[in-house]
């Protein structure tokens, strides 16, 4: 999986640039649009069918969302670029569900790309361990819209809670713009990051005592598995610090004074997740030392403790060995106490030298 | 503990910006507010049960400092919010007990928040091994008042000294205004950093003697716990350095120029601790390969000297092996000084072998 | 490969600065010079004999694109150089095939340097392993022409799909002047980047699967080359990130104001091409450390189960020399149960010892 | 003596800021104040006894230099902060003897402090080892004065050259100010770093022929010991970077236009030292991995002999075996030449097995 | 050798800034020195004996150039000092050869300070392997002249094609003034770090196959050699980037537009030379990884086979010894074909021992 973000960008190698193609997992599903307007007093939320119902609302006096779901029927893509007068370079960036977190600022309509994280394990069906799943999602704020374009869909309860505020007109949502719900998605997204961390947080947790009390190969490779989920986030969420930042800083009457100060607190939160992020990675790399430490200390206490009884018994037979000589001349094999005598001393070698690996510590 | 930074963020999602919901450990005590006022000839410090009694304090000419000890009584920081006019977000961010530390002006106001150290160790039982623990601290600074606010307040005798200063009048804190103190609550915050540090630093020496005199898995597990502590003061501590060189360019009128002075030696000790906790890294991550060579030195050299004495019996072996054949012809067999000689000449072997690891410095 | 970087600059060593020799692999092929002038309109393209032929190119109404392929003859270069007025030193530079990619803005023409990468297994023989190599791309971008550079000619079948879009006059690119040409190849060649990175990324993905399930002194060999791949495709393609910003910023009246917002493109690439390289510089880096933890695991397994078969053999090989000797006196051996007996001994201390390293997760 | 820099300061904790407390290690000795006051033509330098001689010298017209040799006398800090007008904080610095490298300008005077470093084998006894010591130096330049103080006097002979080249008007130092006179102090404590890291240097190359002609546990010790000195050598001479380039840049009437010139050199100097600390680190890491290499190596020859030796054995051990058993039909045990020829076979089989392992290079 | 950059400077310490003493190998030969004048159409070279000769040219109207081949002649370098203007500090820097890179305009001359690398086996006498020397080359540019100062000459024709250059007109260099002239030189050694560069890529080729075929521990004290070398080699060049840069951007009527173009090309390829030495670094690093493992992995394959043999030759001799043992009652022994049936067992057990290593791969 760590290696999706650079596969199938081949598929598009030698198109002109601003070739509208999509470029990700293709899906047969139809693509479900969203469209929702509000303001103060109302509120409408209804799916459509045909993409052509949304158009009117590009002048509006209420704040349009229109959610697209799906982003593999290019031509819905295509209308509304044209309706909206998005720039086709925009309309491919959309489609090529690579992108790196960026923000841009057309003059009449502010792009935003983002990555959102999931677990795998959302259905019924039994997994044996839940993979951290990624999907883009697109937002293009305009005067008084916010469309916005998620990639498959299988993360898309991550904005329920900003259409259940919306609703309910819980909180001063309905109160604001399509910047504050520009902020409130994003916020979201960024939310849902600190739900991932603290999973993967205790993941580390439950590792790092299997490091310590029992570490196996499979230990390993869950460590490894962990420390790639690490650099995938962390290159997908680390360039966040710089959309955040810029879309604090820009100078664009789409976005309001009092939306600006909410910003700030997603700034806040990306400095937060990222730091939690360099945490990790230097808590994991401690992790694989620790690892080979115990490891190699737990092997050694077998080896040791094998060479030992090893070592013991060899001066032993060596001993019997003698004794088992056929020299016409040996006295010791007629005296009458030779063999028990024999037994005594092998005994007393055997003690002697256990006893001195006991003091020495080895044991 | 570590991971304590991530962990109930996700109780927050799905919740509007500016929800007022306390994420920390829940607590069932009551909250203690601590009200003082003072200028330059008064002083009066008194323990208040109903938070109204500070609402006159919004506008006074003395200095006052509402100490509030415990943030799980929402209700207690909504009306202080509402009273003193505070905005939402910073309510959110005093109540979300996993900030990072910051510092934002406001205006009207400058709000800091700050990450406070202590040993667990502090009852009377008998614990193991103290613990470090923190505590978020929330500094709200107006126009002539204070407000502070204490996580869970087991750590809250680190202001005692400041308390000391004021009803004593030492040192300039009473001729001052509410920014001095602002800093002096800082300074012993920051200062407590040292005592913390310095307990760190034994540990450490301890664990150095421990790990070149005699290593054992535990000394790891040591090992790997205080790099761990040090990676979670380092996160805590790391951003102080911009709160403090923020605080000392800041352009507000709530601070003087006077107290500016005083804010560089905060500054100043901020990259002192930063310093401090970048060489113990250093010499920590050196320690872990000191840990392994120690390890592996040790264990190779019980391993030679198990495998020498091996070494040394098993061609005797093969010897006493060899006299030990049944065949009829073998005319040592019959030697009258057959087996003492042999007896001889395996000794000569063991010797010589013997002296020979001994020159080769094997043993 | 990986060297060759340097290789064979000591050839120039000496020379007067802006002599006009070739560094790089000589060739004896002919250089084949292509020339393109198109309109919106029209479109020619040819490939042409005597340089002399694109001199009346230099101020043309429509955009000129001169291609040469193979650099080795210097006069080529050199009279190209005269005609269009270009610096002795970028004649130096575009020979000199060591550049590191760079771009120079000469008021009259804005010089670029790239480097283009592709695999060695082009043609149908078989070889064991494709190799990436590279390829010097020199443009020099003036008032509606372009002159390309390439060094071996090896790799010329990416500039194909500009050519392809140029004659079917797809996409805008007829529209547009030479700035737009210049953007058009150097996507081109970012977009190959890709393909090699998507190509390197499955190698990765199979080493790492090779790493976990059955580690090899090869994989360790393979490691270390696609580790050394890594180091050198950094190397080259680092320095673009400066070149597309600067080209971003350039204040040159060659480039439009339409195809800047292209070449921000360019610049998002070359950012996610960077990261995709630190992302798998981390996940090698990584991966070192899992195989010699595996290949240590593996050793230690077969060490383990060796040994203890050995020291299960060891006491009872002991017992059977005791009962080898030969005292006179030794009453077991007169025992009519006595050789049973001792197997069952020998059987009990055997399945006895098996069964202690059972438990003790020894075997 | 690495951790020293975080000791003692819980002394501190919860006093007031500006509390002038003395943090180090406490001496009984009396302190020791030198009176130079000098100009072109005239020098006058006398040990005094009461700090009040030297009130008169704020103001005068010669150049004074007052050198307060130990700073374990309170009154005498305390007489000279009121008589030459100097902050409380700055007082507090001087104090507090574990101060980072700074400089802060209080326009009257600028406030200097810095790390002298020195051997500790300076004493006639005989030291097994000699160690880095270090000493804070205080300096504060006003208008035709400097006070230095040191902190224990144990390194003081490093001023001596500037003493002596006052006295003997060697060089330009009696014409120029105290600017100059700061300037020549802080040029030999710098100056003095070389001489600390050049026995550094000599001590790594002799730990380097060690490493690999012989190493020991011991050699491993000192290894970490080189490795602590030069992390706390760094981190004391690290911000001097700092230092002398805001001295360069520092606007204060102050510091003469002459002068600066001669204190870009001490940039210079500083660069230097620090590129050779970070030389020095590098070797360091580099010499940790050979010495792993190294005793591994080591220790793999010891035990590829030793188990070689009982490879050979081992199968001729059991040929002996075979021969002593006791079946009644053995028709070797009869045969005339059997003895003889058995011994024929074990060195055959000896012979070979060793030259085989000689062909493998495995001896 | 790696050390140098530090020895000595203790003979310094304690001395005036300013004063004139050579830090560096003493050497007794007369310094040489060249003086050369030219302009377009004349040139003049000559080897002079009496310094005072170069006196007149300090204002001519021709470009001179005084190359001083030696430092130890104090004497020469201070009338040098005394007739040119320059400064105490220079002439100290000029003489004290383990200074760092760096360019200072003084306003009426620049003076550059530049380290040159040669390789040691220059001379026909037999050397096992060359050694990288360094020497110090500083530069004075002023109106019209150019100094330059080696230090000990062995590194001398690396100047050579500068000055064939200059006798035969060759190239533009006879055109321009004395600042080009300096831009010559500085390029020659610079391009002459490529050649040291391509001879010590090509030992890390060599290396690189050495340790993948057969490692030894020569082969890792080569490596710590070459590490050590890159340290030392990336020490000295590394500030020269910031030489070449400021060089470029320095504001001074000594450096003509024309040869700041030309600048330009040095700062490239310091860029590329730097970018060399990190990539080499890079590669190095690795490559101690691979020396471990592969010595590993050989020694792991002995100890492996070993210990086979000793596996499968245990339980045999064990057998050997039970049918040694003389028990009065054991039936095996007189069974006719208990002997051969054995040697059949024993067979059967060492075959199927082997198989089973065989198949687990162990072998």
């Amino acid at each position: 999986m760590t290696y999706r973000f650079v596969k199938r960008a081949s598929e598009k190698f030698g198109l002109p640039p601003g070739t509208i193609i999509h470029i990700g997992d293709k899906l047969t599903e139809t693509v479900k649009i969203t469209l929702t307007y509000y303001d103060k007093n109302n509120y409408t939320s209804k799916e459509i069918l045909d993409i052509k119902e949304v158009f009117p609302f590009a002048n509006s006096s209420t704040v349009t969302w229109i959610n697209v779901d799906g982003i593999h029927d290019i031509k819905v893509i295509e209308l509304l670029g044209t309706n909206f007068n998005i720039h086709p370079l925009v309309l491919e960036d959309i489609l090529h569900t690579t992108q790196r977190p960026k923000i841009e600022d057309f003059g009449d309509y502010i792009y935003i790309v983002l990555r959102m994280f999931y677990y795998s394990s959302r259905s019924g069906e039994q997994e044996t361990k839940p993979e951290i799943l990624s999907e883009q999602v697109s937002l293009i704020l305009g005067h008084n819209f916010l469309i916005s374009f998620q990639e498959a869909g299988g993360g898309g309860d991550i904005f329920n809670p900003v259409r259940i505020r919306l609703k309910s007109a819980k909180g001063r949502i309905r109160e604001f713009g399509a910047d504050y719900l520009t902020y409130a998605i994003i916020d979201s997204i960024v939310d849902n990051y600190f739900v991932i961390l603290e999973k993967l947080g205790e993941g580390i947790e439950l590792l790092e005592d299997e490091l310590l009390d029992n570490p196996t190969p499979q230990t390993l490779e869950e460590l490894h598995t962990v420390k790639n989920e690490i650099i995938f986030l962390r290159k997908s969420i680390w360039p966040l610090r710089e959309v955040s930042s810029t879309l604090l800083r820009v100078d664009s009457n789409l976005i309001t004074k009092n939306t600006q100060m909410y910003i700030k607190d997603i700034y806040d939160h990306t400095i937060q997740v990222i730091d939690t992020i360099e945490t990790y990675r230097d808590i994991l790399s401690g992790m694989l030392d620790i690892y080979m430490s115990s490891i190699s200390n737990r092997m050694n206490e077998v080896m040791k403790v094998l060479t030992i009884i090893a070592t013991i018994f060899i001066p032993l037979t060596f001993l019997a060995g003698v004794y088992g000589m056929n020299f016409h001349y040996m006295p010791e094999l007629s005296w009458k106490w030779g063999y028990p005598l024999l037994w005594c001393i092998m005994l007393l070698i055997g003690i002697s030298m256990f006893s001195y690996f006991k003091k020495k510590k080895w044991l």
